[in-house]
């Protein structure tokens, strides 16, 4: 199962051409007193006034406070000390202030439990002398210190929180992020620091795509060949699991792991290849795809086997769910296995996808002996399943509203797969629960929510994070947010401030696109690297794999590619200031984009001798060629549009033409500039 | 017990404006071609020819290769994947290629024991179809592959690894970095990254720092009161404490952990009170400094305590030493003792450093029934004491010369204090034989070698990489290299070119600081903050502690003081630059002296709206206003020189009384390139 985008601005010259722009832009937001929240609350009212932070502020707790509350509490000043580099008085650490004194309280009722539908919603009020903060669960709690972690604000006397009362609460229940640790092992640190990064946005649900056909990624203790011989090494021991789960246990957050079977097994069946549909010996896969390796489904010793090995999970993982993939079996070793052929006859099964539900209903009967809640892919979808189970839709909204029109729970993937580099507005555009879905109201309370899926046959540790951030902050408003907050603008300015906020968290999504450029440079010295990098981005989907490298597990992602943010925010102002002298026909507009495109044209020149001395580079020469090309294109076009000449369409021709010469990848990768000098190019006629 | 420097050059111009400059000089040094190796090699020949870094290159073992070497050649395979983009054949996580076709061939003859004196030498043969890297042991390997990676260079038809035979071994058996997680956590990743560091300079022990005052930072089975108590919930598991040794020996280090007692142990003494020498309660301590709280030596529950707590961690550690600390215990608790007096009279110890002495040999003879030999900071020394324990000195360089008189091992870490901010030249320059030394050849050999002392007072994970890296290698090579290795320049060509190679291990010396400045400005948009920062170091020693703000474990880490470099790049570049245009009154040299000059200048007025806005900046304002006047003097002073004018003895005085202004530190920290425009400004007057 298995794309959106965001490149990084820095120079300052674009950046000062810009500012009037964007301010200018941003008074016209609905969004009461320009806050930076994502996700935006269900209520909000602005008072007056503001809290003032200070060396004095301490936080206490209203009645008893559980250790996660504490803990958290302590995150949130260290947090707030880091911005403001306040020396606070209060030892954090040690104790919550007496809530006489203390100049934040915070209350709640009762331990959050981590399940669907727990109450997560809170209340918040700040005034000039005090911030308070109600929740029914401490879940609430920890959504609303991330809400006044968002709201810090600043002026010319200091850091302050501005008065207004929130009520919040979350539209769905599940609100996940999936991380496929088999294509690439994620050490736990990376999981820690992205569970710190949703717990920022509010998601709820760690979804750990734990096994694959590259990799058995967990230890396991009954069947220890399981992650001896199908992970390479590169595994979490029982003890890393057990912490991860504490770890996002304090941030509120569940973990689900995914056992993904009865095909995606091949690292399995390296362990066990008697379980196997066809004989093995089976290798780990390297490459990425769909393979044969498949349980055999018609052997009582894969239920035995199943039987013990989920026992042993269901006790190692808290979380009420376990995902049992259940996608993708291409059915090729079943059907030249005469045994299983005999064996669906004997028990009139149609097809391998009526096979298959057999086996679901096997493992499913399984599961619930342990306790557990099956979740699967929407292959598994077939009546008869009990009730509780949740159908995870990747292949379309279509296999969420069936499975809601049988009564079936469903979360929604399809449109939030974060590795295929596509822009934030697509997935927060995409909505679980849309206008014309046709379900009745009762139905629509069967989809639980939905979750960001990121695949890993095209990141590494070094990258994976840019992939996730900030993108997923805007699934995560979509996933919580009231349906009508719709503004992409808004989003999106609201996605840059929180994507610089989330590096506090230990998050890598912008700090190592340089580091990545030194080491492609052999040196620090990578200015005019660092300018092709802000208009790149890598190919969306799934081109990059039809690009003439055939990608495995082994592939240095390393890459001049790999370094670019999945959305170009330069390009993306670009576009949007192109769009914004189009209908005005605005000098200063047209100065700032032209400015800009000097810039960029001005950079081949001065990245070829870079390039030169570092042959990994050279992919990105006809790339750097190209952005030299249309820029150009623009800064004619512009002069055209300005001199009010009549357009020459032997030259506008000419432009399309180059223009779609440089839409060819280089360097499986693209430039995000080019639709906006297309525009330019266009309006050369119609002056 | 508890400084060094280097800012992070990014501007093309000056880069530019230097290239001639650094590469005229890189040719006249006397490392053969030019190689990047950090440490030096023992003995080295270069060849003709060059070994081409294909897709085919296969890395394979004669003989049997055991599962360290492996592991290594791996990651090794993985590395030169990431620099080069080389899609390699070789599947290197499953095998190593047949050595037949194996273009890469190592090979050892027994696995290293972690040891010191164990035999860490190898020998490296570079021809232009074939590597061949041959150990004693597979620490030898390991070894060798690092100093290959350091070889990989480049030309116009790609990289490749120099022809050449290195015949290596280290001078000093003991080879350490001394990390403090006390002080300042470190989660389990950061002493991971900084392991790998450890080994890409060849350095063979960490010492683990941890207890102290401030914390109890790992989990205790018998005692568990001394983590659930002393840590306020940040310490180590003995799973991950075991994870890391493992993580270690994987790459040839020792783990060594320091248990710093009598003194130093207020953290302790919080979860057992009665085992202090005066009544407690106690509680963690916060500030930083030399306590009071010290368990008590005349009770014989002490020994008891050390007894079954040695017994635990004895098993938990595999390492053959155990540090006991034993340093800066300021003995009020045992003057005010009536109990303790007495049992000194009793027992006919003359002062506190007799009952110290005592102490120590309780605990010593503990250690040795667990087959652990004994290492301690200087205070420990004192004859009757067994020949095998280790003198660690901190206080200076006559206790290991005291020391190793009497018979004593020692190590030296005076001098190697990185916490302090000093520039790596005064480290690298720190032998621990010198020449003066009065020791006889047979004394020398006691001296086992040094450690690198990495104090986290002043640092949080956040920074900690930056004070420990590059510097440390300077330290590595002083420990590893020939005594006759000195050539303080090239060391810094060396320096630089590691710093950007350590990166592709995850540590974050780097990347971090322009992800604390965002964190500063709240914005991505930092170029002012950038520019300033490229000048600024943190205040030497002890220094920042006397600055008006008093630091404690809760205060926050983040400012600009701390996103800065122990050591400026740019102004180390920039001084060495003024001496050679005062050598040569070369034109060239002062143009391009005179632009960076005005590129500082002209940064003060861009850099005041982001102070403006964000109130924690504010106190650079006067370091901004300061770099504006320093660089403004420069200008004026190289105007001057270069018009031969006569010196102004008025401006002259004037100017330098500005400069010993702009010295008083602001902000914690200090501009690195005052002593350099004062040279300047005194050469004004020699025209």
């Amino acid at each position: 199962m298995r794309c959106p985008s965001s490149s990084f601005l820095r120079r300052g010259t674009f950046i000062v051409a810009l500012l009037w722009f964007c301010s200018a832009f941003a008074a016209a937001l609905e969004n009461p007193g320009n806050l930076n929240l994502i996700p935006v609350p269900s209520k909000i009212a602005v008072t007056e006034g503001k809290f003032r932070i200070t060396e004095d502020l301490a936080i206490g707790a209203i009645g008893e406070a559980g250790a996660r509350s504490k803990k958290a509490a302590a995150r949130f000043m260290e947090r707030l000390a880091g911005r403001t580099g306040l020396f606070f008085k209060q030892d954090y650490l040690a104790e919550l202030g007496p809530s006489g004194s203390s100049s934040f309280l915070f209350k709640y009722e009762t331990p959050g439990q981590l399940e669907p539908f727990e109450d997560e919603s809170y209340a918040l009020t700040v005034s000039p002398d005090r911030i308070l903060l109600i929740a029914k669960t401490d879940l609430g709690v920890l959504h609303g210190f991330e809400t006044i972690l968002q709201l810090m604000d600043v002026d010319s006397q200091g850091y302050f929180i501005p008065c207004l009362q929130i009520d919040d609460t979350p539209r769905f229940a599940w609100r996940g992020l999936l991380i496929d640790v088999a294509r690439h092992f994620m050490p736990v640190d990376v999981i820690k620091r992205n569970l710190d990064g949703m717990a920022a946005v509010k998601l709820n649900i760690l979804h750990w795509h734990l096994t694959d056909d590259q990799g058995f990624r967990l230890e396991c203790k009954i069947f220890p060949r399981l992650h001896q011989f199908g992970s390479d090494g590169l595994y979490y021991s029982q003890d890393q699991v057990r912490d991860v789960i504490a770890y996002a246990a304090d941030r509120g957050i569940r973990v689900m792991p995914e056992f993904d079977i009865p095909g995606h097994s091949t690292s399995w069946l390296v362990a066990y290849p008697a379980l196997a549909s066809a004989p093995g010996p089976f290798k780990i896969e390297r490459k990425w795809g769909v393979f044969d390796p498949v349980f055999n489904p018609t052997d009582e010793n894969t239920y035995r086997f199943f039987d013990l090995f989920f026992e042993e999970m269901a006790s190692l993982f808290p979380d009420g769910y376990i995902h049992i993939g259940g996608d993708e079996n291409n059915g090729k070793q079943w059907d030249s296995n005469l045994e299983i052929q005999q064996f669906k006859k004997a028990h009139n099964l149609l097809d391998n996808h009526a096979l298959q539900a057999y086996f679901n209903g096997r493992i499913q009967a399984i599961l619930a002996k342990y306790g557990k809640k099956m979740v699967g892919w929407d292959e598994i979808f077939q009546p008869g399943l009990p009730k509780d189970i949740v159908i995870q839709s990747w292949r379309g909204r279509q296999a969420l509203i069936d499975s809601a029109q049988r009564g079936y729970q469903g979360i929604l993937s399809s449109g939030y797969y974060i590795d295929l580099c596509q822009p934030a507005a697509y997935h927060y555009l995409n909505d679980p629960i849309s206008d014309e879905v046709p379900l009745k109201d009762e139905e629509k309370k069967l989809i639980l929510g939905g979750e960001a899926t990121m695949w890993s046959e095209l990141v590494t540790q070094e990258t994976i994070d840019s992939r996730i951030w900030p993108r997923t902050a805007a699934i995560a408003e979509r996933l919580w947010s009231p349906a009508s907050v719709q503004d992409v603008d808004d989003m999106y300015r609201r996605l840059d401030a929180i994507a610089v906020r989330l590096e506090e968290l230990g998050l890598t999504h912008f700090k190592n696109q340089e580091m990545m450029l030194r080491r492609l440079a052999g040196s620090a010295d990578i200015g005019p690297l660092r300018t092709i990098l802000e208009v790149i981005e890598p190919l969306k989907q799934y081109k990059r794999h039809d690009q003439g490298l055939t990608y495995t597990e082994l592939s240095p992602l390393t890459r001049i590619v790999d370094a670019a943010l999945p959305e170009s925010k330069a390009a993306r102002l670009f576009r949007k200031m192109t769009d914004e002298f189009l209908r005005t026909n605005d000098r200063k507009i047209a100065d700032a984009l032209k400015t800009q495109l000097q810039r960029w044209r001005a950079n081949h020149q001065l990245l070829r001798p870079l390039i030169k001395s570092s042959p990994v580079l050279s992919e990105i020469e006809p790339l750097s060629q190209d952005l030299y090309t249309v820029a150009d294109i623009g800064i004619q076009a512009l002069d055209a549009i300005l001199a009010k000449t009549a357009g020459d369409r032997a030259w506008v021709n000419e432009s399309r033409a180059a223009c779609e010469l440089a839409k060819k990848s280089k360097g499986h990768a693209e430039l995000a500039l080019i639709p906006a000098v297309e525009k330019l190019v266009q309006a050369t006629l119609s002056r």
